[in-house]
């Protein structure tokens, strides 16, 4: 059977992948083997009240890295390469901190609402559970992540140590716009701002405009099923969907409705993205559309020749992804993978497409487009007209270089 | 402004619980806090490798319990009651083991595919990382799950305890029929039987139509994004959407297609309806369509009268979700509840409404249909026409007493 390939350097239909893979992964038996191993020789372990992974399969965040300010102040990030699907375990959500993780009583813990609203409120974390809940599968996003892609050489790193400050999980919690309506929110302070505040010790704030913020953010009190973790803002978070990570402040005990944005700390010296000129762009809260192949992916090596799935993750913070092009030859040519998660707002998307890598060089690249249009530029595209010392909110297209040894690493092209 | 009941005893609109809520949930402030919580004064804990739950809201799974053949024959099951979302945390998945788990090294490991094919085929771990994966987000159930409602009195249980074997993840894994594709399968076995056959040390196994596995079946490798955990099957389990939890072989190391099922003693001894008339059932593998309320429910107490969210969760291996009726009355009167999550097949919905508790008993219910027409039964219905002997596939409906002290309690009615 003949194999056609649908773009340059190996990247194949997904219907003739099926007949080529047999060769290269299976090996042909005549019969099953014989119960031999030990753990078919006697019972394992019994049920247990909280799970743990395989000690075959432990894996942990990656460039687990303190501040210069302290080690409080900190971040780690995702390890995209070994996971598959779309969701992130809560153990390995990315985090970031800026005066480490604190361990509140939920008890004492409360959330003010307060400013611009005729009744100013106060929240224990029980009152909150009693209100009318929402859950959605969304990404979240640091406006920081894949900064190292930013600087003059191609850093050799694995895809999770690039850009694994991105994650994705079902968020439950109250609708925001329900928490104002109870205070009362003044008729003309609609279209002000939001001040939301953290209880860590940094005292972590930012300011929103309400536009935004009346849109689908919620006051988040589980995640993937299970109560907040404390480092994701136990025991509630604001999440603001499709914004840098920084604006979703956790641990959050106050909200106040204001006419004019607060210029905190955290959004003058920095979360800013500065120009050639000198000044300063403020507030560009959004994420854009982006992808990254996983697999293969930075610091991996192909055992062999052969067929890969090549597999990755796009999202946009303006809507659901419509399509991923991918690339193996650097760009010359391109096809659209297959979208095997359904597209949905600011949810994630899983891509997948078969290659056969035959040993020769290959450029492995992904281009994602999302609802609005948007495509995802190339890395000059990305970096134009910012200064040098810029690097939020980078979203340039991911390149891979796979060599003759099968050698896969970073690079800008 | 008034309340407009929409259904007996206190079910409300969404729109109108808005307003009713200030007065019992929020307490009128001037002015935020002063930050003088310990973790507001001090750095926290920085970034970590792997994360865990607030010690504060440490969840653990209910009714770990063996079996009386030894403690690694049993099972734990989800503690609904505390979730929210769809989702289950890896580590609170419900777990059922024959002979306990397994700690299997993935390099040793081996699935063989074997049988009425062409072309027996042995396939390593990272041999099927190379196929095209598929991921979906389904429920699992066990099928014995809410036995314990089939006995003559109710159980002052919990949710989790009553009917915790039911969880949902997102699986990831090679499509089942892909693998049988590459094996060669004859033309004349598809309207056969497939033999799955797990590395424990019970040898667990159970055959199952092909026309069955040839549908969505697949051999899942990642579950909720990372790999799958040991308890789950660890390095790869047969996953049979929509059918009974046993069928999906933990531990996978063979598939055997067949003319005719095996009978073995797991679908012999066990896992079959046992008739009035002393004849039994085999291979009643759907499981049925099933809503139970997570919250307010069994052994939970109402602090005070005023106005919940009832939520909970209802699913059905026959397809998608299509209504969740709720009744507050014992099934005087029934409304429809929000259906907050977005309907699929065999994607469990987390179902939603307001609900004023005025101090009066009350007995909470939910009833949900498919989109097959397939509607949830009453117990009764649920039990008519099997032996007392008979626990497996119940689905009737789950009601739960509130007393004037708003004690919640398990009821038969």
């Amino acid at each position: 059977m003949q194999e056609t390939p649908i773009a340059g350097n190996g990247l194949l239909s997904r219907r003739l992948y099926l007949r080529l893979a047999a060769a290269g992964a299976g090996s042909a038996v005549l019969l099953p083997a014989i119960a031999n191993e030990p753990w078919e020789r006697g019972s394992g372990q019994p049920p247990s009240g909280y799970g743990e992974p395989s000690r075959f399969a432990r894996l942990t965040r990656e460039r687990v890295g303190g501040h210069p300010f302290g080690p409080a102040a900190g971040s780690s990030s995702t390890p995209l390469q070994h996971l598959n699907g779309v969701l992130t375990p809560n153990s390995l959500h990315f985090e970031r901190h800026h005066s480490g993780i604190p361990d509140i009583d939920p008890v004492r813990h409360r959330l003010t609402v307060h400013g611009r609203v005729r009744r100013p409120l106060r929240f224990s974390h029980e009152s909150l559970l009693r209100y009318p809940l929402t859950s959605r599968v969304m990404f979240l996003e640091c406006s920081g992540n894949s900064y190292q892609n930013t600087g003059a050489e191609a850093p050799d790193l694995t895809a999770g140590q690039l850009s694994g400050l991105l994650s994705c999980a079902e968020w439950t919690g109250v609708p925001l716009s329900l928490l104002l309506e109870e205070a009362g929110m003044l008729a003309d302070a609609a279209s002000g701002w939001l001040v939301a505040v953290g209880a860590d010790a940094s005292g972590n704030n930012r300011s929103l405009p309400l536009p935004i913020a009346l849109g689908d953010a919620m006051v988040a009190l589980y995640q993937n099923g299970e109560p907040l973790r404390p480092a994701q803002g136990y025991p509630m978070r604001l999440f603001v969907p499709g914004c840098e990570g920084n604006v979703s402040i956790k641990w959050l005990k106050a909200l106040e409705v204001r006419d004019q944005p607060a210029h905190t700390r955290e959004e003058t010296s920095k979360y800013t993205d500065l120009l050639p000129d000198g000044s300063a762009r403020q507030f560009t809260l959004r994420m854009e559309v982006k992808s990254i192949i996983t697999s293969p992916s930075g610091r991996m090596r192909l055992p062999e020749r052969g067929v890969y799935e090549i597999s990755g993750l796009a999202w946009s913070g303006s809507g659901a992804i419509r399509r991923v092009e991918v690339s193996a030859d650097g760009g010359r040519s391109w096809t659209d993978a297959d979208l095997q998660t359904e597209a949905a707002a600011l949810r994630p998307v899983r891509f997948r497409i078969p290659w056969r890598y035959a040993g020769a060089p290959a450029l492995l690249m992904s281009r994602a487009t999302d609802d609005t249009g948007a495509v995802q530029p190339s890395r000059d595209a990305a970096l134009a007209g910012q200064s040098v010392q810029t690097f939020y909110h980078y979203n340039g297209i991911q390149s891979w270089r796979v060599d003759e040894q099968g050698r896969v690493s970073n690079a800008f092209a």
